[in-house]
């Protein structure tokens, strides 16, 4: 350790410490040690990460590490240290080492996208031995860990009254308040982190539906459009999703000389939280279209293949209705119509997540953190606190008074908008699910009237009466008379 | 056992067995014994459910035992059990005590509604003992277990030609054949059968919207709407579903003289498979929409609060629409047209299954065992047959000639329909979804593009150009030229 100033054995001084010198890992350890109070120790699995991070911005103060052991070692107790690698087995390898090395009372923080059932498994595991385990979701991309994410630690209380200052500290400020609070305990963190995620999938979905009906109905080239996102930056959809969405349509090409998006192959990525976001959330009995749509509509478009062979059998589209006046505002209601519902979902899993795995989350508190640092921060969040400060019970998010205004306000907006989409072949899947989400909370009957009873008849499955307590069953082989019965359990 | 005929230690009578003797064990068990070649041992934990089977059915010819060692003893060789037990752990206990009494080359065979990746947790298992295990979906309720369910078994090759014959003579029989085959090694049977009740979700949405338009926009009485259904029976729509939906709505109400669906709570029930069918397809990466959305519009029902909640809020609904002239027809094409997409999702979903499992799946053979015994059983099968025997490698059903004409044929009523719908505000979360499904495969430039964009700007993803080779960035923070790249891999 000659080289870049030695860990001490006798004098442990680093008040945390990383593990995991990738780009997140390394940004987050300067952005730590630029914050006064903080030492860090740093430490890499292949030292040639350490040695970059060390030549290229040694005057942070680090305490680097060869070893695990001295890394421990150049630590003070508590220890604390925050992983910054690869989610999976090489989070649970380096889990394993440190576990070995500290003590009662120390503190391990997994900062990487892991699923939150391994982190509850983990905290579980790691609690058994004394040690406290938390894993803390981290937003905002290599920039935030540097400048400041927004951060969803979960675990312990008393792993929080240690943890809570250093990641303070850190953490992007919104409105005074630095963006991370303490969500919940064990795989809380992960947990909000993912359905943060999820959120974010619909979000950019309900842009995008945006920006192609401005296109295709609309007529508008991408640098006219990204004129009408600047000018919806202004308002209620103020967001750093909405203002990067201008900066990306309005780049032109350098090899074409048009406009970037158009030279981009219209094949969406993904990488996991939106699809374990839809998992967990239709198992914990939450609809969330909004989300499911978009991850969906990512999946479609990487099947070339499927699009080649439709496209193949096609004689004619259908044509594209007249944009007609008022379009542009419109669509700009139908997208935050559509938002507004996709939140609302979101914030049911949350919910739904909350009970079922014993979390005491304050969903204002979620909120707040997510105005700063991540991919979703925006305005809008302060109107979700605002919801939950005046009503912390409130069955849904549209109950509130300002949503429940926004979404009638947008209501005849949305409706045009998806009725045209329709009629004009544009797929809308996150504006249309959202509309018949809305229209189902909004209908006195609903259907499922029919679908219990076929239910019955196939499959002896019961029904409840709108006039009388009690479980039914109709002899549909029989008589057809009615009888009380047992709920079924097949 | 002197009671119902014994057990004989020394000779073995029994060709194939059953425990557990709940009314789907016992209707299998009577199904069984009826066929010709079977003699049929039973078994039950609980020996009044045995009492009861032998008394009523006593001529049946039953071997049945008291313990499971007697039940065992009781079959020749290979011994082949079928286990009609409530999934989970119950199943687990069963194979536990049949494994220590079996040996090697006999067969177990779970006929429950098991997760398929607990079937493939237990085949490698048994396997490993030297015994077959075969997860078989069986499909048709309590019905189709006594005359003639569709069989979806899983497991070895060589389980299947001691089970087949057996499984073949208690099936359905469809068109001359009989509703079972082997589906594909380990989990596959499971799996098929998940597939097959998501895909009932979807067709009982569909049926439900459909309704739902012809009450609130059509403007018709139940009665009237079976009518349309019996109608709609006797043309390509023909399947036990429609058929079905016309009796629930014929059914009059002794208590209130109306309309015994009128009487129903509007809160539809669920058992998990569709959920596991959403968790599943979307982890393979398969869009199913058609399916999600029936899951989710089941959630939204059986929320009264949120119901309650946003009904609170609302001031006034939009009007609805005139029905116009053609309007049944419209809805029938719409109905037919997203059917298809609902089946097209749910043979992706299988396809992606056997690719992910390395089972060899004959996706038309899965079609013609859905011909009859289950709750899908419809001509149109016959369709998906002719489909995948002209070609079995097409990237879609969409894309087979008689599914695309079909499309295409009813795509304008469709269009008109979820128009209509949106702006009414009547909720079409089915019909939409997969309009918007089929309008992503049929538009040759999606807004996909733009979210590679956004996702380049905030995380660095990367994206790949429509009219060059490779991986590139674009440097959002620097001077915004582009670069070539690695793929992401974070």
């Amino acid at each position: 350790m000659t080289e870049h100033g030695a860990a001490s054995q006798s004098t442990p001084q680093a008040n945390i410490g990383v593990v995991g010198l990738a780009v997140m890992g390394s940004n987050l350890a300067r952005n730590l040690a630029s914050r006064e109070g903080n030492t860090v120790a740093v430490y890499n699995r292949s030292p040639e990460r350490t040695d970059t991070l060390m030549s290229e911005h040694g005057d942070a103060g680090f305490i680097a590490s060869k070893t695990i052991e001295e890394f421990a070692a150049s630590l003070s107790t508590p220890r604390t240290a925050i992983i910054m690698v690869q989610a999976g087995r090489g989070t649970d390898a380096v889990i394993d080492q440190l576990a070995d090395l500290f003590e009662e009372g120390d503190i391990i923080v997994d900062g990487g996208n892991a699923n939150f059932q391994d982190t509850r498994r983990r905290e579980a595991a790691l609690r058994e031995r004394g040690l406290n385990f938390v894993g803390a979701g981290i937003s905002g991309g290599e920039e935030g860990a540097l400048k400041g994410p927004s951060i969803m630690p979960g675990g312990s209380k008393e792993a929080y009254a240690t943890l809570g200052p250093i990641l303070s500290s850190i953490a992007a400020v919104a409105e005074g308040e630095p963006c991370v609070t303490h969500v919940g305990s064990d795989g809380a963190g992960h947990f909000v982190k993912m359905i943060h995620n999820g959120i974010e999938y619909a979000d950019m979905q309900l842009i995008a539906e945006s920006y192609d009906l401005l296109r295709r109905v609309g007529g508008h080239d991408p640098a006219a459009i990204a004129e009408v996102f600047d000018e919806w930056n202004k308002g209620e959809l103020e967001s750093y999703l909405i203002e990067i969405t201008a900066e990306v349509l309005r780049q032109k090409d350098a090899k074409t000389g048009g406009s970037l998006v158009d030279s981009i192959v219209d094949e969406a990525g993904s990488k996991g939280t939106g699809v374990w976001t839809v998992q967990n959330s239709v198992g914990l009995g939450v609809p969330v279209g909004g989300i499911a749509e978009a991850v969906f509509a990512r999946a479609v478009s990487s099947k070339p293949a499927q699009r080649e062979a439709v496209q193949k059998t096609l004689q004619g589209r259908p044509d594209i209705q007249e944009a007609g006046d008022g379009f542009e505002d419109d669509v700009q209601k139908a997208l935050y119509a559509s938002k507004i519902v996709a939140y609302a979902q979101g914030f049911d899993a949350i919910i739904a997540g909350a009970e079922e795995y014993d979390w005491d989350i304050d969903k204002g508190a979620i909120a707040k953190i997510w105005r700063g640092g991540c991919i979703i921060r925006a305005q809008f969040l302060n109107r979700i606190v605002d919801a939950y400060e005046k009503d912390a019970s409130i069955a849904t998010l549209l109950e509130d008074d300002y949503f429940a205004a926004a979404v009638r306000e947008g209501e005849d907006a949305w409706r045009r908008i998806v009725a045209k989409a329709a009629l004009s072949g544009i797929p809308v899947p996150g504006f249309a699910s959202a509309l018949s989400y809305y229209d189902s909370l909004a209908s006195t009957r609903l259907p499922a009237s029919l679908i219990q009873g076929q239910r019955d008849f196939f499959g002896a499955h019961t029904y409840k009466r709108v006039d009388e307590e009690g479980v039914f069953h109709t002899l549909w082989s029989g008589d057809r008379s009615e009888i009380e019965t047992e709920p079924s359990t097949h």
